[in-house]
């Protein structure tokens, strides 16, 4: 695995916390600081000879800025998720950026950094559209959460015992519209973040044009549609956890060092991962390794050196 | 002109009213309307065998989120300027692309459209930065600005008889971080949209680091910057005005078909364009034509296939 190999290319999924980590209030120069961090390791795949395409999340960050459309609607237009996720790429890809970039120059590197701005295609009969599941945004408390819902034709529900949210539809990726103009990037050599926060979802109307969704697609999701349309051979979904962990709060509970395709999807059918949080990952690594992908990593963002190393991690294989 | 040239490589900078036309609050819907009316013209230049790179305005939706971060400073994290531009040129970028998307489907064109970050670099030094002259955001009272002033470290002016406004630096640009990245894409056939709202702002500090300014470059020289960076052979700069006038507002006011680049100087040196309006557009036209440019031409962005066949618009020549 320390050879290098200049035929690979890899998508490195960086997780929320790679940006904003728990119980910060997400403040510019606090994301800037996490990412000089989360970011060191990602150097390295450099030096492993893999093409970089980065994908990350934004959810506290479109949190912040639901907070500020909200608290100013009449003051200021009213945006649509499609077009906060689509700011948030701008914005984000950016920083993500602009940290990189002075990690290569710092070492001598010499390939080009950009942040390029991804739709990811949804079917218009997704059924998840008519299921809104994922709370995003601020919580609320019940009265106010039923006029938000009534005055804006919102759905909400209570999010465990915290209060009251907003639930948007959470629809499967199908394509990102601009995987052409980013695999023509990446054979440049240049480190390409594209598809932030699961990507701008949009679907096809009547017509055929593309408009907007309401809605949020699973970042981990969009990046394995992403990874299989550009050709990587790898994928690395970079989290809060070292490992994946079978019997999950149960006395069997134990850590997975490697994982086949065929075991994992079995693991997924029983139950073995909750549907808010490893599910989705693991079904994303699943769709990557059944679509051609080689192998799947998913470890702590501060973790990625020991887990290359053999060390930790959980490597999910064809 | 109407002779398709595969070789010629266009810089489009779209002004403010492509996208938010006068009058209005600027609500997505307007908005996206609105590019759909802008980019026909824009649209015909394919035709023409040119391939394009556009740059675009923010000044309205800048203004907004000025007021969105305003007034919710202590409820979500504050956003610096570059931030914000960054985060607008994903948001705006997002909607020229998917209608340009949605123009070239519908005409069967086969070229993929995508919008680039990208930051551009001013100097460290520029004396620029200790004179803040352009003015950004809402109006205030003068009380409510000078408490603003006092508590954020803002320089507040009055702007004309509509009230106090923020004014911010307005550095010189001297080149776009991510040029080789734009070039490399253009010369896929991808139409590319970069550099929006005159670039995210940044400068290099004195470890050699980009860190982001808080200030905002003009569209026009940024655009005029990247033209060169990408060896654009014209520049066309779209805005509400016809054609460029000389002697305007005085009994002697005349419209200019065409003006050679050293006249163009010797007008902008006499103070024939006001600084806050043509001034700047007749300084990126120059600037593009010393540093190589072939032609530039300003004209109303209604007017472009009229301006293309000679009927009206400004060209200014080498």
């Amino acid at each position: 695995m320390s050879v290098p190999n200049p035929t690979r290319r890899a998508v490195v999924a960086l997780g929320g916390n790679a940006i904003t980590r728990p119980g910060e209030a997400g403040t510019v120069a606090q994301d800037l600081a996490n990412l000089e961090r989360s970011l060191e390791a990602v150097v390295e795949l450099l030096d492993r000879g893999y093409e970089l395409l980065l994908t990350h999340g934004n959810g506290p960050q479109v949190g912040n800025q639901m907070i500020r459309v909200e608290l100013t609607r009449g003051k200021a237009p009213h945006l649509p998720l499609d077009v906060m996720v689509a700011d948030l790429q701008g914005g984000l890809g950016y920083m993500i950026e602009r940290v990189l970039r002075g990690k290569l120059r710092r070492r001598g590197l010499p390939q080009g950094v950009c942040c390029m701005v991804a739709m990811v295609e949804v079917r218009a009969d997704d059924p998840a559209l008519a299921d809104p599941t994922k709370y995003v945004g601020p919580f609320y408390g019940e009265a106010e959460a039923r006029a938000l819902a009534a005055d804006h034709g919102w759905v909400v529900k209570r999010d465990a015992d915290r209060g009251w949210r907003r639930v948007v539809p959470s629809p499967d990726p199908i394509a990102v519209v601009e995987s052409r103009e980013v695999r023509a990037l990446l054979a440049t050599g240049t480190i390409v973040i594209s598809a932030g926060g699961g990507g701008i979802p949009v679907a096809r109307d009547a017509a055929g044009d593309l408009v907007g969704v309401e809605g949020v697609i699973d970042k981990d999701l969009a990046s394995t549609v992403l990874a299989l349309a550009v050709g990587a051979t790898e994928l690395f979904i970079l989290t809060a956890v070292d490992r994946v962990m079978l019997d999950f709060g149960t006395p069997r509970a134990r850590p997975v060092a490697t994982l086949p395709v065929a075991e994992a999807r079995r693991h997924l059918a029983a139950g073995q991962f909750p549907p808010g949080s490893m599910g989705p990952k693991i079904e994303a690594a699943c769709r990557f390794l059944e679509g051609g992908g080689e192998r799947v990593l998913i470890t702590h963002i501060d973790r990625l050196p020991e887990a290359l190393a053999g060390e930790t991690g959980t490597w999910i294989t064809a």
